[in-house]
């Protein structure tokens, strides 16, 4: 596609909706979709995205503390505290103070938080796949290294970092 | 670029983060982003993407029932029911029950929500442009050609449809 007909087709989409020219309204449409096939896909296990990144990321660390499980996710430590007591009540993670420090709350997957995570994995990934499915696979390729890139290029943005080669 | 350098940094960013792999979890990240450039750019307004996203379509509609005003912007009947009374308190827009339908309640901005949304007009453009002009110009426009691909192909998944060409 040339760089000509690119900025055509930009123009005319434009046209069917002004949104069109506004990427952060596409890129939280396609958040919205994506939440969607996600639910969709895993229908029956109840786990929203958010709560699915938070059981991965202490899959693979094994035991977070709270403020170092947001960093993992790039998530809001208020919105951790908000998922991590709902995860709790379903047996699926567990919490203990620390013993070097008492002030500090461990965080770490049950083995039915793990089983969950094993068992839910094909159905997220679908989901993940499905995201993006309609473009060809070259485009795809491309398209998945623009969005790592500007997440990289970003991440000192506002007040959340993501931990950055963080997960192994 | 060639297929073959992009699958061989796609597999380098994945060694980075397996997160990576997940384009659902790329596009929750950057979605963040934008809204903290978003939040930065529009200081001192105290209106967040999606209220300003509402008050946009009100702006280009005139005025709406809140059914169509969900459609227009892609949003939950509940998430509009929510935002809606939060704007009314501030006098941005109002509300008024339908001469032909009293079950009917119309929205529309008032003067101030109408002098608010031209004036925050230039820095929620930045806060877009900000989102991706950490790609060059021709990799930014086929990465937006591609968001609008992908909104526009699942347009019909999950519950919330967005009323695309809704807009003039």
């Amino acid at each position: 596609m040339s760089r000509k007909s690119i900025r055509v087709e930009l123009r005319a989409a434009r046209h069917r909706s002004p949104l069109f020219g506004r990427p952060g309204f596409l890129i939280r449409r396609l958040h919205q979709l994506h939440c969607s096939l996600f639910v969709e896909e895993t229908r029956g296990h109840d786990i929203t995205p958010v709560q699915y990144s938070l059981m991965t990321a202490l899959g693979v660390r094994g035991e977070l503390e709270q403020n170092s499980l947001a960093l993992e996710i790039g998530l809001e430590r208020s919105s951790v505290a908000e998922v991590v007591p709902r995860l709790q009540r379903r047996g699926l993670v567990d919490r203990r103070r620390s013993r070097e420090d008492g002030r500090v709350k461990l965080i770490r997957l049950t083995p039915k938080g793990t089983a969950l995570l094993r068992r839910m994995a094909p159905a997220v990934q679908r989901a993940h796949d499905r995201t993006i499915d309609r473009l060809s696979k070259p485009d795809r390729d491309v398209f998945l290294l623009r969005l790592i890139e500007l997440v990289e290029a970003n991440n000192d943005i506002g007040s959340v970092p993501l931990r950055l080669r963080g997960l192994p």
